[in-house]
């Protein structure tokens, strides 16, 4: 898909990172996906994908740069996906708005409607050279259950016995009529860390998301929550279909970062909120816009307005 | 498409930047163009592009890379490009030669034929990053209007408030029965300068381009004319039809440097002329020859000759 | 085509270059191949080829990268290709296997049954920068005759005249009934060097590969042998079809190092020998295993397992 739209942001015309940018530029992104696909005489379908995308945000250009490719093998219910995998956590139904950007505005605005914002955790990277894994997911009636696992290469140096990051993650979710439920962990080794309580805690580790929504057709609810070893934060988002072919959606989020971290926070402490406004011109094109504050003391607003695409 | 051949240049054997290159080396190029378009219920064409371009010349080696991608909302005679820009001057009629490479021989052997060289100006970058940018583009009859602005982030830091590199450039086109006439503006800030009667001055500001040519069928003929900071260039070429499937064009550029400007000179006072020859193939193949005399007081001879083909 | 599965090295978790990895990864490939052509009105074949390709291998993830461009002129039975060129001295039939991989495994897991390992010869670059070169391949009953020459720029610096490597190889082949014989040598010029006898010599020059094989349907055999200023290698693989789905193909190899060579070693001494298995699932989807065992002195075992499809 592509799209493309003006982004103002305060925070980028402000002394210190992104003083020498406009606070208003062109924001977008192009996204080729190649997806490739076939069966064996048994039934199993053996494939793969890999992207191509380029992105330009805040007055830097970006050329389009491939993905690390995603190999998968499904039978029934059950799909295994090796390389470039999609992470459970990130997989979890209420992590994200449902919106074009999955976030806010055109670009998602810095996503900060997501509960577990400032924890690391699997994805699948469309543009440059993802983490390697394998996953495993099954899906029966409304239920799905998702397991990931991956793990990299250390970086102390080749001398050393000291391998890199290992992430597992576990997911399942139960949807029933117009309600669903979500509950997500993550394990963490061997990543980054925050000092808490003046001892040194793997920052990733031991995280819990939960999230519920209901869906009225005209109305709908999510509610997730998210606890780290650095913050405990809930999120609110209400959606309304609004005439034929708008929808508004709008979120709160409080981040309340526990009182012994003393150094590594990657969230602000406070509430951010954000609106989000789609309209369908048809053809696969929508308008969006976009409004988010967000809980930054100062230069915490920012607006973007914009077309996207299907092809 | 893709264009492929031999090289022969004199300065590429020369002592100093390119003595560990031969005099004859392979010049080849492949372009990949991927081009996405929807139309919205209104009859709104939102689309875009992105180019994946290998370039192989002076005996180095490429591989293919994306370019940054553009972006276009169109409506009747009127287009909006967003991103990757073309450039009103890029753009401009009488500008490029009516040659396969838009120059001389099989890659365009350095240009030599625009009267506008040396100066920058916006322009769609196939391999890699380009200028961010918006232009609309309006056609009419035998009119056309076409006027962009693009701009940089500054690259003096961050903990400074200066941006980059602003261009905006008008182009104004007509053409009636077997003539045209062109004219063409831009102005520029925080760009390159010039040191010119003792002082600096923005190297790319008050650019005017005029051009005018005649096309009767058989023979045809353009003159342009082109006023920068640094130099005032004419270019004449002309062109004819030898027989069924042979095209000749041959031109002649005169360049002269102002007395005034002592350092930052970017191209060669004096008189460059080159010759191309086409021989169409069929199916889209294309036999290229050149030849270039650029205005350089030694080594100032190349000759290109290979195919090139669509697809 | 895309490939995936997992490796067992015991080289890949020892003290020294891989210790930071463990010793099982998974090791994967996607290949995107653009192949493009068109035909002159006198019934000549002019085309293109260029790649795309990611490949991740000891827990290192990579994202896909295109390749220099291939270009061809072909006619009858003649061939002529510029740029990303294939190699006389790759090209030689004989000298891979008769597997998805044309080594052993998923990935090769080396080349360990090359006679010629250790040498430098041109080959097609599947992802990044290639050798630049030209070759003609002609064919005409069971005989095939090809020659190539590439040539790389100096790296010494562009002051001096030192221009860089050049190679030049011719390879013939007769195929007749169910055998073939093969002969290949190769020249080159300011390339890499051994030492041997106290001198420096051209390592990749006068190099000599011959090569024989037959195939009687259920079973088959090749033998190769190689020559080069470095070492006298000879490897001989053995072919069995088992049942309907299934082909076992075994090599050994034996390389003995020139005993004047003192410095510049790229292969090992010794024996190393390989057993690889493939079973065809269907639809393009085949089961690939395979196990080698390298002339190193210790932890000289790997294993892989995987799936390779094509699209």
């Amino acid at each position: 898909y592509g799209r493309f739209g003006l982004d103002w942001n305060e925070a980028n015309d402000v002394a210190g990172a992104l003083d020498n940018t406009d606070a208003t530029n062109i924001t977008s992104r192009f996204r080729l996906t190649f997806d490739v696909s076939t069966e064996t005489d048994g039934g199993v379908t053996v494939g793969g994908r890999i992207r191509a995308q380029a992105e330009n945000r805040d007055g830097a250009q970006g050329r389009a740069t491939f993905s690390s490719p995603q190999f998968h093998v499904a039978y029934g219910g059950l799909r295994v996906n090796v390389g470039n995998i999609w992470g459970a956590i990130d997989s979890a139904p209420g992590l994200y708005l449902n919106t074009t950007s999955v976030g806010t505005g055109i670009d998602g605005m810095g996503f900060n409607s997501l509960a577990i914002k400032g924890a690391g955790f699997d994805t699948f990277t469309s543009a440059g050279v993802g983490r390697g894994g394998i996953e495993a997911i099954y899906s029966a009636g409304g239920f799905t259950g998702h397991v990931s696992y991956s793990k990299q290469n250390g970086t102390a140096g080749t001398s050393t016995d000291a391998n890199g990051v290992e992430r597992t993650a576990l997911m399942l979710n139960y949807s029933f009529g117009d309600y669903f439920v979500t509950g997500a962990y993550q394990s963490a080794d061997n990543g980054r860390t925050i000092t808490k309580g003046g001892v040194a805690v793997e920052a990733d580790d031991d995280v819990i998301f939960l999230a519920g929504g209901a869906d009225f057709g005209q109305f709908g609810a999510t509610l997730q929550l998210a606890q780290t070893e650095e913050a405990d934060s809930v999120t609110l988002a209400g959606e309304a279909e609004v005439g034929a072919a708008s929808t508004v959606i709008a979120w709160v989020n409080s981040t309340d970062i526990d009182t012994g971290v003393t150094a590594g926070q990657t969230v602000t402490d406070g509430t951010a909120f954000g609106i989000n406004y789609e309209y369908d011109l048809g053809g696969g094109v929508t308008f969006v816009a976009g409004y988010v504050n967000t809980a930054a003391d100062d230069n915490d607003n920012s607006v973007q307005a914009g077309l996207h695409f299907s092809f």
